[in-house]
């Protein structure tokens, strides 16, 4: 894993901000690209070989990994083709294209068929799969290694899981810095997918009912067991709740998160106390700004 | 001005984030309270001697010096009262009485009166002038000692310029680290009241007119030659592009501003270069929800 963070180097550490007593906020929304996801691609794309560099690299997204994939590519100069739904939010689909990046837009069940059948076997570029990816999870590793320099004090670490590769990620990263600290998996109420799936051994069939689009990927039977060793606790916010918690996120500390990135902020607040240090990874900021607008004003009605 | 940096020493430094080709901005709006104003009362009240610390502190303020004042009260444990525009936005107000302090709310006459009267000198406490006043602005220069670390190649700094406390500080920060740096002050053509001073040689009459209520404070005669001497370059945002750049940071940066704290970033964009590097500072990020909320809107209808 430090090889990892390494590979990773050339992305400063983003900031940690005091959010309350015993409460920090850990601001992947100031990444390029306003997610989590540069830290996976950058390392995933350190690792191609020339000749795998030149075909270029092609991935699936709801939207931030899309963003990463194409910024990192960018960055390297290679060719970068991306799977979204074609309900992901416009800033998340013409921040893609703006980096040169090519679109193809699906419907989110034919995306679903694409990824079960392997449809990008056929394809000339590096299949780079968002989060169930080695490599992927490895650059999300360099999270848990910046914490654990950050804050010494570290005993637990909020985290807002959607495939999962974030979570497994941090989970490492602290592993590798020695450091024993409680990794809390938080998911919404409306679609709250792994909790249920590691509470009942299989997952259910939900339809997301969430903000938290980024949350909302379908059940990924490879990460059942990388989840049930990275997590020590699951954690459900309310929808309504994590509703709130973007519009406090705004006001109490000038932060823009999207539904996904204020879970860990939402969790965290909930488990907080003074006499531990509890951080809040607020994994991404590309939220439409039509829901944003939404939000503050339903908590100021 | 070493040793303003080193009395500012508990705030950790703001973090510097690109914002395109040969832009960066500086996120005071991440410091505690959400403002720059911390870094000049942190060092104002270092220097008070034990007898002022036990009478405690007095300021006058639109809003970010009143929540500044009373958190560094707070976290030297000395008692704290603030003179406030009954027109402060409610977030601004609130967190100043949640900080312990005591508010004293007067219309925005009143409070100039009391300023001119110079109402503060029949009062225990000690009254640190919120940017005229020498440990204030000592202060802030601990940003531009910050950006003279933070990127070797900077080129040019735009500043918000309300009272003038922060562009001073900042230009000799730069200076004292031998740092040959364009100091731009931006304000916005709603309330130019320094960008005319400046060109005219006396202050227009005049009524603020814009989203920027951080900077719509009155002419203060002691800062003429202040200002002077450390701005290198004056620059006007139009209002409208100022109420498009809050929505901007928003939505591209991941930022939450306050009218006064987009200044920074929409001179910066005006004026950057990819082959030059240009900072604007994002002085705070305390705006009201609702006005966010309709800027959103409103950039997005």
């Amino acid at each position: 894993m430090r090889d990892a963070a390494a590979r990773t180097a050339g992305l400063p550490a983003t900031p940690l901000v005091a959010a309350g007593p015993g409460a920090w906020l850990k601001l992947e929304t100031l990444q390029p690209t306003g997610s989590f996801k540069v830290r996976g691609f950058t390392n995933a794309v350190a690792l191609l070989s020339p000749a795998e560099r030149r075909a270029g690299i092609v991935t699936v997204s709801a939207g931030n990994a899309a963003l990463a994939a194409a910024y990192v590519a960018r960055e390297n100069d290679i060719p970068c083709k991306v799977v979204m739904f074609d309900t992901a939010p416009p800033p998340k689909r013409v921040g893609v294209e703006r980096l040169g990046a090519e679109v193809i837009a699906m419907p989110r069940i034919k995306v679903l068929d694409w990824m079960a059948l392997r449809g990008y076997e056929s394809m000339a570029e590096t299949f780079i799969h968002p989060f169930a990816n080695e490599a992927v999870m490895a650059g999300h590793a360099s999270l848990g290694l910046e914490l654990a320099e950050q804050l010494p004090g570290l005993t637990r670490v909020v985290v807002p899981v959607g495939g999962g590769g974030l979570i497994v990620g941090i989970a490492s990263g602290l592993a590798a810095a020695g450091r024993d600290v409680e990794v809390v998996g938080v998911q919404s109420d409306g679609y709250d997918l792994w909790v249920r799936t590691m509470a009942e051994g299989t997952a259910p069939a939900l339809t997301p009912a969430t903000i938290a689009d980024g949350t909302a990927g379908p059940d990924q039977a490879d990460m059942h067991a990388r989840l049930a060793g990275a997590v020590d606790r699951w954690l459900t916010v309310p929808e309504g709740r994590l509703r709130r918690a973007v519009a406090e996120l705004a006001t109490n500390h000038r932060v823009v998160a999207e539904g996904a990135g204020a879970l860990g902020f939402a969790g965290a607040m909930e488990l907080a106390d003074p006499l531990t240090a509890t951080v809040g990874v607020v994994s991404g900021g590309n939220i439409d700004p039509r829901l944003l607008a939404a939000l503050l004003q339903e908590a100021n009605a």
